[in-house]
This record gives structure tokens, sequence and C-alpha cells, in this order.
């Protein structure tokens, strides 16, 4: 099997998707593919096939992807497994570039019956050499492309951005999108893997690594056969996009529960911890772990070294966050004479002045904050910096300076923040300044400062 | 000192609460005292004090506090720290039950004029038992008596409830409380003990352990010179209310950071982590964990084992869910024989039926669904659940069933869950079951298993 980019782009960007098992009842799992791919705005053709209707969601429906007066690119099939070895038949026979698989019953069940099928469809496309995702899968999305190829339409409310996500479990691409749909962080792909028939993660891999689209690739896995080849493809490619994932399948327990998910072993997450760092993969350890990380990799530096300001406009979320990197090995080191010449005019002397700074007394005054802010940011000792700053009514002026980010700002150090409010307070705000890439917010300060840390972590293993 | 419940409760539940030092001035903290009192539905006399108004906010404004024609049980001070020994010597005299001094200033400062100030302060209120918030805090707020104490207007979004904070942190009060005014997660008090005049840790927990509107005291810590007596005033309470702890301050920064902060060096968390054990405290590690449990412990019952059933209707977050709890020493064991063999009716062959359970295939099956849950329940080797769903159009049908849970559910088992759709999709069906108190609900899988770790780690605690 030899699956590359260039297979797999046609797939990624059809022109025209024939739906085999298309429905107009809401009980079938055809028509919310059709209702994915109407309401996802897709502006390429949409063939619904199915043999017992004419019309489904306004379009004119065929009987079979064979009697189409037109090419298809991408197939999307949604019927009973014992059915598909025909329909992959007739899909290579109409030259389809592509096919999202979406039943699940094969070699996942105890049947032995399950992964026979599996077999006589790797031989049937393997020849030929078309891509198939899935079996067993929700389907895939390629945001950029308005393509929607899954049995779920609120995919479609995701922003477009530049996380490519390669997930083993479906249940994992939703929550991560339902997560990421309230917190407006965008994705490039989002693709379910399934069972691999021909496309695993390696494959995977070396797509979004040459997506233009991509460029933050995030795994979600929990078992592959593949994995010396996934390890060796990264290789590859080390260094050229950043690349994390979260493993799961640690206990006896959940390595059983993942061989009847999708046919493979877990394996113990030691092993895979040491590869994955070998191959420059960030491995992380919870869902929402992998989606902060991915949106502050999505937009910030990576930290040149491990010095870091704490900057808090209260002494608490300080004293946690700097705890937190100091107990991972990060430096909440003094600053240059320079920088605390500057924040000693700044701050009064009752205030706490060193790093890390409690920036209390300047609560009234966003020029303070400011000034300590810039001072930091040009101080050599420091590469990295964290910045809580708790707003209600009393101080919610002191952050209006924060708006110099979004001109002089230039991005040579990560700024990761807590800035946070009661609804309606700011919120907007900070969205602007998270929209413009000059901080990335998270919503509590041990959050940011894991993520401080995992960049750190990164920048080791790619070094 | 000998502050007890009784002298507490005057200050937490006054008729009539004077501002010394209140403002019409934005850019004052007294101004935003006046604001939180005001707007926050106080029944009470509100009486601001300030020599140069007549009137603030409507209110009638006296030029000291002697010279008032009624009672006050409580004052709020927010004038500078050295006009504060004559003020309090005014509040004895008029004979005020209890004090929130705001102000800042005092030993937390490098300058021993602070220290001395306060031991000044400390001399005048103690003789007399007057009960003292502060110095150098937001305030506190009593949200069953629509009595926010603070500078922060906006804790009166929060909803009531039976949780109860205290904290060293302002600012963690203040994150603490805008995360819950999201998830709506109610509060009954929330108490900024500042520099802890005359009011510590142990008097808090002592006054929440009588407090018939808490039921879950949670602590946020940095360090206290009172750690014995806090140890022997929970001991003395111990099994009694449930109460658990966040405590920052682990590194050598934090510590110095602490000590600057509110004028106490933090000690190591070991020290702390063991005597917390002893005495019933929950020791927590993130201000996340502790609101997340926080809200579990305020209406779950404690698992009487570790036995756990994970149920999913995906498996990739019932591998991650199980793979936490079977790491942490909880047993995802198998069903008894009645529970499996029902499960086995309910689930075709296809599916993992064996706990943990994937109930993919029950998708369309809101009564599946409610089955295995019943099940499992009933099941005497199961003393906790962890229900895993994510919703989108194709499957929202089969959580409807759940409002079962409403009629019949008796209780006696945890049930965390991890129900997650997009914005819109079920979010206020969860929500109400959430309010009954039949489930508690986290925005990922491993969000609640950690819970459930913590409600067993809790067990083992006071049992």
């Amino acid at each position: 099997m030899d699956i590359k980019f260039s297979d797999m782009n046609r797939m990624f960007r059809p022109r025209s998707v024939a739906v085999i098992g298309a429905s107009d009842k809401r009980t079938k799992l055809g028509f919310h593919v059709m209702k994915s791919l109407t309401k996802g705005g897709f502006r390429g053709k949409i063939i619904p096939i199915n043999p017992g209707s004419e019309e489904i969601m306004g379009l004119k429906t065929y009987p079979s992807i064979t009697e189409l007066p037109f090419e298809i690119d991408l197939a999307i099939v949604v019927l009973p497994a014992k059915m598909v070895p025909a329909i992959f038949k007739e899909c290579l026979a109409k030259g389809v570039q592509g096919i999202v698989l979406i039943t699940a019953g094969f070699k996942e069940i105890d049947d032995p019956m399950g992964a026979d099928l599996h077999e006589q469809l790797a031989e049937i496309v393997n020849e030929p050499n078309v891509p198939v995702i899935g079996p067993n899968t929700f389907g895939m999305i390629n945001l950029h492309a308005n393509l929607n190829a899954s049995f779920t339409p609120e995919f479609s409310l995701l922003q477009k951005g530049v996380i490519g996500l390669v997930s083993q479990s479906g249940g994992m691409c939703h929550l991560l999108s339902f997560l990421a749909v309230r917190d407006d962080i965008g994705f490039s792909k989002i693709v379910g893997i399934g069972n691999r028939l021909n496309v695993d993660f390696p494959e995977m891999v070396d797509y979004m690594m040459q997506d233009p689209d991509t460029e933050v690739i995030a795994l979600y896995m929990e078992g592959t056969d593949e994995a010396r080849r996934l390890i060796e493809t990264t290789k590859a490619h080390k260094g050229k996009k950043r690349i994390i994932a979260y493993k799961t399948g640690v206990g006896d327990i959940g390595d059983q529960a993942s061989r009847s998910h999708t046919g493979s072993l877990a394996g113990r997450r030691e092993i895979y911890s040491g590869a994955f760092s070998q191959a420059g993969i960030l491995g992380l350890d919870s869902v929402e772990e992998l989606l902060d990380t991915a949106k502050a990799m999505a937009v910030s530096p990576l930290p040149k070294g491990p010095g870091l300001a704490v900057l808090s406009s209260q002494a608490g979320p300080g004293i946690a966050g700097a705890d937190i990197c100091q107990v991972a090995g990060l430096r909440v080191a003094p600053f240059s004479r320079k920088t605390q010449e500057r924040i000693d005019e700044i701050l009064p002397p009752l205030a706490l002045r060193v790093n890390p700074v409690d920036m209390g007394p300047a609560w009234y005054d966003s020029e303070a904050t400011v000034g300590i802010l810039r001072a930091v940011m040009g101080d050599e000792n420091v590469s990295g910096i964290l910045l809580f700053m708790m707003f209600a009514s009393a101080n919610v002026d002191s952050v209006k300076g924060l708006s110099f980010l979004l001109k002089e700002s230039n991005q040579t150090k990560p700024l990761l923040t807590c800035i946070s409010a009661p609804p309606g307070i700011w919120d907007e705000q900070v969205k602007r300044y998270e929209q413009a890439g000059v901080l990335v917010n998270f919503p509590t300060p041990e959050r940011a400062a894991r993520v401080m840390i995992n960049l750190n972590r990164y920048r080791d293993l790619v070094k």
C-alpha cells in the first residue's frame, strides 16, 4: 500500500461527492450525512444515491453510482457492511478518487465475518491505490473546502483554522470540536480514521505535513499497528510542522477496550512516550491539554529558553502559575537590572516587584500594566510570559492598555494569559486579542502554565 | 482571641451596614463597595459614610459613624491604612458587630509601619472580641443574605448554593466565581480572609461547619501561621461537612511570593498534605479541580467502594476515563451476572458489552441507554458511575431517556457525566438534570474521572 499526498488531496478537495445510502429519514445516518454536506456550504456537486428515492433534500437522487452521467471525486458510503464490497467495486469502476466508509461492523467485531470483509475491501482498493477513510468512522471534515463529509452537521460550526486533527475515536473528535466551537478555536481538517483500511496515522501525518492549510497536527490515538511507520514518517518531517498527541489505553482495561473499539491493542503509553519524543511528537495527557496546547501551538512562537516572567494583577494566580512552572523546571528568574529598575519606577515599594510580579498596585493604571509588560518583553532573561488578570467593574480600565499589543508586539516570545472576567466584561476584547494572535488565553492560570511548560518541552524535542 | 460562630454570625447576617469611605467616584473602591451592596439586593440598611458628601447613590450620607442615629451591625472600611486605628475605635464605640477591612498596606508590605499598624488594630478589636475580615481583602459575600460586602458587584451574579469558599487570595476568589457564574455553580459564602487580623482559617472553618447554608467547605490557601489550629478545628468537626483545599506555594518562588502577598510563608505542600489527610481535608491541585470537586461534593453521595462502571456512547472517552481511574486504583470491575445478562440482551453482540461499556450500538435507542444505566445502578459491584455521551443532531434522541433520572434516581451512587454537545443542543436539558441533583456534568471525561477519584479519596479520608 502506498497512499501519498497527491492521492489523498483529490479526496479532501473533491469537485463532486456521492452519498451512497443517502436518505430522507431522520433515523438514518445517510440523512445526517446529506445534511452535513448541504448545510456545510460545500460548493461542489452533491449526489444522493438511493434506489428507493427520486429526490433527497431537494437533490435529484440516482439509483446507483454506476449510472451517473458525470464524474465523482469522493464517495461517502453508509450502507450495511455486507453490501460494501460490491459498492466499492462500483466506485472503482466509476473512477472515484477516494472513499469515506462510515459503516461499522468490520474487524472491530467478534464475528470473524467482520475481519474477512475488511480484507476483501483492502484487496479491492489497494491495487488501484484509492484512499479510504474508515470504516467505522463518523467521516472527515475539510473546513477550508466547506466539506463536511460526516454524519454530524455541527462540525460545520467550527471556524477555519490551522489545526489538523487525526483521531482514532469519533467520540473524541466530537468532544474536541464541541469544546472548540465554544472557544472559537479553528481547525483545518478533522479526520476520524476508524479501522484504517488503508489510511492510517502515517498516511494522515504525511498528508497534513504537506497540506498548506495545516500548521499544527494533533493526534488522538488508542493504538496502531503502524507505530514504527508513524515514527519514521514523523521523523522524516521533523521540525517542519508542530505535532502533538494524546494517547490513551494505558491500563489493561483501556487496552482491551481499544482492541474492541477499532481493532488494535493500545500498547503501553511508556513505549509510545519514548518513541514520540524521538520523533518530535509532544505527548499530552488529556483532551483539554491537547486542545489548549494545539491552540497555543497554532499562533505562539516557541520560548528560546526556560526563563519565564509571571505577571499577575493579583498575587494568588501568580503564585499558582509560578509553582507549577518551577516544579517543571522552568526558571521564574530574576529580571535584568534594566527591567527591574523600570518596574521599580512603575510600582510602589509596597508591591511585590520581583518575578513573579504582583501588579495589584497598578490596578487602576493601565499605563503601569503596559509599562511592566513592555519592560519584561524586552528582557533577555525572559523567553516567555504568563500574564494573569482577573477583571471586574472596579478594575476594568487597566486592561485597556493591552491594545498596544495589537500594534507593537513582534511576537518573538509567547504571551500566555488567563484574563478572566464575569460574562460581558471584556470577553469580546480578549477574543479580539486572541484572533489577532498577540496572546493566547486560558480559563485558569494553571492551564496557561501547563501550556507554557509544553511549549518548552516541545522546543527541547525539536532542537 | 476567641472568635466563635455566634460572634461571626452577626456580621454575616447584618441588619445594617455602614461603608466608611463610601464614594461616588468610579476610581475609588468605596464606589464599587456601594455598588455591590446596593445592586446586590441587600434588604437591610445601607449607610454611606463620607464627610465630603451629602448623598451617594441616592442614599443619605453621614460624616462619621459616631454620629449615626441608629445601630450598625457591620462596618466596611475602605480608608487609607493610617486612618484605620481611629476608625476602628469609632466602630467599637458605636457597637458594631463585625468589620470588613478592605484596605491594604499592613503587614504584607516591607515598611515596618505596616506590621505596627496591624498590631495596633489587633489590640483595639481583640478585647471586645469583634471579628474582622481582612485587612487586604476584596471583602466577603453571603449570597443567602444577598449581602455583597466586597468591591466587586459581579459576585452577585452567582447563584445561591451550598459551597462556602474561604480564600487567602482575592484573585482566586474572583477567578473561581467567574468560572462558577458561567457554569451555574452556586455558593453560600465567599470570604477573602486577606491578612487575617483575627479571623483566620480556623475561625472560618468553625463558622462554616455550623452555618446551615453551607454543606461543602472549599479552602484556597497559600500559607497560615495557624496550621495546627486549623487541623485541630477541622478534626473536631471531622465528617460533619465535606472539606477540600487547594494549597499553593510549593516552590521557593511561590513561598516567597506568598509571604509578600499576605504576610505568611507558604510552607511545603508535603507537610500540609499529610496534615490535611489526618484532618479529613481533601487536598487538590488546581483551581479547576477545586471547583469541579466542590460541585460534585455539593450534591453527590460518596461511592461506597472502588467499583466503578464506565458507560460511554463512544468508545474513546470511555477508554480515557477508564485509564485514569484504573491508574488511581479504582476498579473498572466486571458486572454482576444479572447486570451483564441484561446488557447482553440490550446491546447487539458486535458491541463492547463489558465494563467499560461502549453503548454506541444503542445510539438511536434511548430505551437501551436507560436500560443499561438502570441495570448498572442496581449492580452491587458498582459504587459509582461515569457516563459519557457526545451528542449532535444525529443521535440527540438517545439522551431523552435520561429524564427517568428525575423521577427514579434514589441517589445512592454518584453519577458523574460528560454529556457534551454543540451549543444549543441539549444544554438546557443537561442543566435541568444538574439542577435536580441527579447527575453532575463535566466538560471532559478526564475531569469527570478525576472527580470520581476524588470522591473515592475523600471516602477513605473520613471513613
